[in-house]
């Protein structure tokens, strides 16, 4: 009995802040065959509101420490707003897409973030991701679309990293199905040169990107990333790629194809 | 083959707004044995926002006037923070629970509703409730929570009375399943004297029902409460009975039953 493909697709800022953008790539997602899933990120929208409503977020290390309040803030912009746009939009092109974060059906449970140097307030690290009930749920032709908050199953929810949460649903979903994970960002690929958009690298595998990072031809922001999209090849996903939503609707449009060898 | 009992549970603004209250009503509703699922309406919280946000919210006859900025602030708070917060205490307390809005797994749909006098602008009038798709979760022992928003299948959101949704579910289910439908709301039943808070009507019937508007004994807020009470009982609905979050924990506490005949 051979393995279906599941294509799971992570969007970020960069289409999440552009409602037109949003919209179209939610229709071309629509419109690809067989099963799939979506991980969103946040977006600006989350810095916007807790601005408007006098909080100012607090970063160490580009990432964002979440205090009770912004905690409260994440969830009501990711769990809710983008989470139910998201869900209504994909509703509208006939997929039958259920919003979820980890708290659900007990979807992904993490810990807090365990305090070395830096205290992270409530982020979330993953130490499960259900397969068998995210299965249950594409068994009956359900589309996940899950958003960056988890839970701990002792009633405290956490904000956890969206290309995280993609890489370990991608590795968990990889017993049941050949699992194709697209990372959609705001660039055509990883570049050669950062100055150069069209000086995408086709294919990286590990010793190239070792030796990628080695001679600092990759940003720091671009490393994280890369090391999700490794440990998940690692771990069992069939394929990974990195691209601009026109990946999406054209699979021959340039990108950056991950491979182990 | 005998129908199973499903157990539905609507709470609203007084145990959503007081944390402590919630988190015992939460405990005491895990404990129920059998199929349950529960509604929650959207208390003070969503005001508070709109308010530290700056907008005032409107109201006509004691329903909230839904604009596009107060959509984007029901969703956040009623399908993002209340939402995910149930749930997670519910996953704390070992039920699989899972958050639903009506436009996840497109269980709840709805229309933007009519303007003939008054124009209620983002808020939905209940067309459908999926049953189908709400009894696969309970088949696969998840614990349905939904909020107070649905959608209209061509990607708008919509605001939708929680009463509204608790009765509509009840009635969908009613295909599938015994429903006993329970209100939790501040009081221990419907009163006979509003001034006395003991004063609890122990069973009303249709015919009390009318006799209770008649002679202007209930209030004009009770009235579409009981009205949406009558009208599950008329559409196949079991038993609905009416009180505080005393008679989730203690089936023989006071409240007020509601029948038929």
């Amino acid at each position: 009995m051979g393995k279906k493909t599941l294509h799971i697709v992570k969007i970020g800022g960069n289409i999440i802040n552009n409602e037109v953008l949003l919209n179209s790539f939610l229709k071309d997602f629509s419109e690809l065959e067989g099963l799939k899933l979506l991980v969103h990120g946040g977006g600006n929208k989350a810095t916007e509101l807790a601005s408007k409503l006098g909080l100012k977020p607090k970063m160490i290390n580009g990432r964002r420490v979440t205090d009770k309040a912004n905690l409260e803030i994440v969830t009501m912009v990711y769990a809710g707003l983008l989470n139910k746009k998201i869900t209504a939009q994909l509703q509208q092109y006939n997929c039958n897409a259920i919003g979820l974060s980890g708290a659900d059906a007990n979807c992904i449970v993490a810990h807090k973030r365990i305090v070395k140097d830096i205290d992270y307030g409530f982020a979330g690290d993953i130490d499960l991701v259900n397969s068998s009930v995210i299965n249950m749920f594409l068994q009956n032709e359900l589309l996940p679309v899950f958003c960056a908050i988890t839970h701990d199953k002792k009633g405290q929810l956490l904000n956890t990293n969206s290309d995280t949460i993609a890489s370990e649903i991608a590795i968990a979903m990889s017993k049941y199905f050949f699992v194709e994970l697209n990372y959609v960002f705001e660039l055509k690929g990883v570049l050669e040169n950062i100055e150069n958009k069209n000086s995408v690298i086709p294919s990286i595998n590990f010793k190239k990107y070792e030796q990628l990072i080695e001679y600092k031809i990759i940003s720091e922001g671009m490393i994280p990333k890369l090391h999700n999209c490794f440990n998940a090849l690692k771990e069992g996903v069939s394929k990974v790629k990195i691209g601009n939503e026109t990946m999406i609707k054209n699979t021959n449009s340039i990108c950056t194809t991950l491979s182990l060898k």
